[in-house]
């Protein structure tokens, strides 16, 4: 016996149809790579976005192809998630700060066959375009008198010349929500890149549940500046999320140094941010040299990596701003879990300590962390194990995956955690980066947490350096603060009390850089290659 | 093309494993007709639901079957919410305020198979039970130690007594998400009651979007005490929502009054409440005549009716405490649209002008004002004409309903009530409400609100008079506060500068008191019957 309820799909169309009927005069100001500053509502949001589907249907672009993007956080990005998936079509975001063999790679790869990119990338697209097999038309972001000359790139199209051809009387179709809308391929550290196709009805689930209070907690009269790339993980909702909630949009473009931030922020009154923690260095680099203040923001949500304590207090105890820790993962739409308390904590120790951890799941999405063997272990807060998740907007298989990833209905995340009595889930490590010593798993992570917590500190990576008694020891990498004249043993005796004896790292190495990955992740697998061997050798450690 | 990510159902029963997974010690507290206050957390609430769905299963109810209760709110009652949806049957929650004809006809049409019922029901269910047809089994809502002597009612079973001999070993099965979850019929005006059919994913799509922040904004943090029974539209909700943010729950059974409801909010330290306006006029009356204060409530949730400007303000500057207006209908879930501000007001008077409103659009469902022809009508903040809507939790059909209600998709809400620029509706109307003098219609409601701000008003109805020239003219029908020596004249006199002289009611009836219906609503066609020939014979009015 079914329920007599109207039963109307899931569709991303919706979430614009909402905003321009109900939030038509909400501002969203986007920063360009022409270096102005854009304005406009949703009203126009919409219009230019049906016109934006009339041109893809002129080229061609036929419901399920993929149109790429390789574009900074934009309006004329919004545009194009809202045309392409609204249309029927599949949205693929391309991050620009891949390696142009793989960004070929994984443009062939995803049967690509529009690409949309922003003035920034034309060089990009230019070493790219040669090798590529299956994209028929290419389109800059910009209008004509910022094209480049015909010779630039053979056939290229002007995006505003598109628009301009096209009238916008133009109704979204009515998809099936099990439809694909959007896909991105996971940076991953070993063998290719793999696609993350997500459907109209995961990413509409997905955007209901990340705007709840106790997850990214949005509304309409929040303004949001998602630092986050539109083209890492959708920018973790927000582009959707804006919309369902009529919050004014701020998107800041290629301009990501504190400086251009901070501005953009006190200008337009930012409440709530959002991106990886070191995006949040230079930014607190910024604020702190110039001893400013944050006169609107009052949350900002970190992720991507753990955030360091040092930040999470530095956030909350010089500018008054709450830092809202979150998890997830392309594999995850991305959002897994975030910390929002369940009672007021008790004092500043309590307060920081539930904000260390990546928190509890939104409902939508289950957890659970396992042993060896697949067993389910306590939620004891110390029984470290691989986090599994499950939940409506999570991979089921990749694109042209073969062979399902899942553990009897589970999806393996290659995270290790804990999980606390109340249901907050700590990551201790990523599965590969565990530095295994005598049988026992020592987490990268606390000790790099110290490490950073050390005024002279900049960054620090630990690394599984091979050891011949031990299998494995960490090893700290090391990047010193301007001036700073650390020195090897200061730095392990700061280490002292912190953690168990057996826990200290057995060298430190001092570094120039350490190697980010496109998604701002430290590349510690390079690190692994320079110096995993560093400890062979020496005398076995303590 | 089809994205790849699990395809699991919104279902009803994954709420609760939710609960219990991750808000396990999270307390529900009841009221019960026993008299006690019952206490345990949802860990416990998840373990008798599967003894529950086991007994419901030992009964014989199969899937699609209708479990019928006559309850307050409480948590034998919210087990019956999880053991009768989560294990595919299907809720059917009665009104026992209803005559006890119209309820043995509802259950006979719902087909009922089991009534489960509270103590304070038995004689209801005693007057009823030998009409009805269908019924299999009668439960009674209590332990052994409470239960009636054998012939009280034939093959009666105890509540307590089934849950004793389950165990809990019970794995909720996985349904489609377009099944029937709960039922509840419409106390319509005229004809027979009619059925509305909710699914597991309009329920679910419904708790999602009910607790945004911009609609009830439910987080863990939060204290529900939901005043709005649970036999009346799911108590709007809450009870789901409760389990999907793990919020403590408060359920205060039959003790209505405002002495009652007001220990249980201090004694539990409710945050958010939730009820129609009569009751809050008992609450009110309560706390300012006892001195007392608010010291954890901050927000209460009005709907079912429209709240009195007046109630708003009380509420605002003597309690401190925030109205959320409310707006919605059992064909609807019940929510459709939530006073939430865009932006903070500018000073007291757009504040209130925006709560007096019905407020906007929750995502997910959408509304429109059509004039008689059925053409939009323009968002003015002026324009009043019939309210349609259409969204995931709007009825699409009545439970045998040969022809569908709707027109061109969209639900006729029999509302009348107009839009403006923000998008905030508010409503000016019942549609068999409104006053049709010579031509232009009068609302109501307006002229009830003028009327209840009046110090010596404890209740107004505003009906429409047949007139001999202008066909209907409004008439008050006033009950006054104890004491108060009010005249037809100075009642009349107060309605000056506040509405438009043609708008002035013709008379005033000062009368004991006004019928109100099973959920609280003035039985304002009752009035008609009445007094509707009042202003026959008289001359013309102005």
């Amino acid at each position: 016996m079914n329920g007599l309820m109207m039963n109307l799909p899931l569709q991303v169309s919706s979430l614009l149809v909402h905003a321009e009927r109900h939030h038509g005069e909400q501002q969203i100001v986007s920063r360009r790579c022409e270096g102005d500053l854009h304005r406009y509502g949703y009203r126009e949001l919409a219009q230019r976005s049906r016109q934006l589907a009339q041109a893809l249907q002129r080229l061609g672009v036929r419901s399920g192809e993929r149109v790429a993007t390789l574009a900074w956080n934009g309006h004329r990005h919004l545009e194009l998630y809202y045309a392409v998936s609204g249309s029927g079509a599949v949205l693929h975001t391309l991050n620009p700060r891949l390696h142009p063999d793989q960004l070929g790679w994984i443009v062939d790869d995803a049967e690509d066959r529009v690409l949309c990119f922003d003035l920034s990338f034309l060089p990009l697209v230019q070493a790219v375009a040669p090798r590529l097999t299956g994209v028929r038309q290419f389109v800059l972001m910009t209008d004509r008198s910022h094209m480049p000359a015909p010779d630039a790139l053979p056939g290229l199209l002007c995006f505003e010349e598109l628009l301009a051809a096209e009238d916008g009387d133009y109704d979204w179709p009515l998809l099936d929500e099990q439809q694909a809308s959007s896909l991105c391929y996971t940076s991953g550290t070993t063998g290719h890149p793999k696609g993350v196709l997500y459907s109209h009805r995961s990413t509409l689930l997905h955007t209901l549940a990340a705007a709840l209070p106790d997850a990214l907690d949005c509304r309409a009269r929040d303004c949001v500046l998602p630092v986050v790339p539109m083209f890492h993980v959708n920018a973790w909702g927000l582009p959707y999320i804006a919309c369902m909630v009529g919050a004014k949009l701020v998107l800041p473009g290629p301009a990501l140094d504190g400086a251009s931030l901070y501005e953009l922020f006190e200008r337009e009154g930012v409440t709530l941010s959002a991106g990886v923690p070191t995006v949040w260095q230079g930014l607190l680099a910024h604020v702190q040299a110039q001893g400013l203040r944050f006169s609107t923001m009052r949350r900002t949500v970190i992720g991507g990596s753990a955030c360091p304590p040092a930040m999470l207090r530095a956030f909350q105890e010089q500018f008054d701003v709450a830092v809202v820790h979150a998890w997830g993962m392309t594999e995850m739409s991305p959002i897994g879990t975030v910390s929002q308390f369940k009672h007021a904590p008790a004092d500043a120790d309590e307060r920081y300590a539930l904000q260390a951890k990546q928190g509890r799941v939104v409902f939508g999405v289950d957890m659970k962390v396992v042993d060896a063997a697949g067993r389910e272990l306590p939620w004891d807060g110390r029984s470290s194990g691989e986090l599994l998740v499950r939940g409506h907007w999570v991979l089921a298989r990749y694109l042209k995956g073969e062979d399902s990833p899942l553990h009897e209905g589970w999806f393996p995340t290659g995270d290790v955690a804990h999980i606390d009595a109340e249901g907050f889930m700590q990551i201790t490590d990523r599965a590969k980066d565990v530095i295994k010593s005598g049988g026992e798993w020592i987490g990268s992570i606390d000790l790099e947490n110290i490490a950073v917590a050390h005024p002279q500190v900049a960054m620090a990576a630990c690394i599984a350096a091979r050891h011949p008694k031990w299998d494995e020891r960490p090893l700290l990498v090391v990047v010193r603060k301007p001036g700073a004249t650390l020195t090897r043993d200061e730095l392990l005796a700061f280490f002292e009390g912190k953690v168990a004896k057996w826990w200290t790292p057995d060298d430190v190495l001092f570094v120039d850089a350490i190697p980010l990955g496109a998604t701002g992740k430290m590349q510690k697998n390079k690190l692994r290659e320079l110096y995993g061997d560093h400890l062979l050798g020496r005398p076995p450690g303590a």
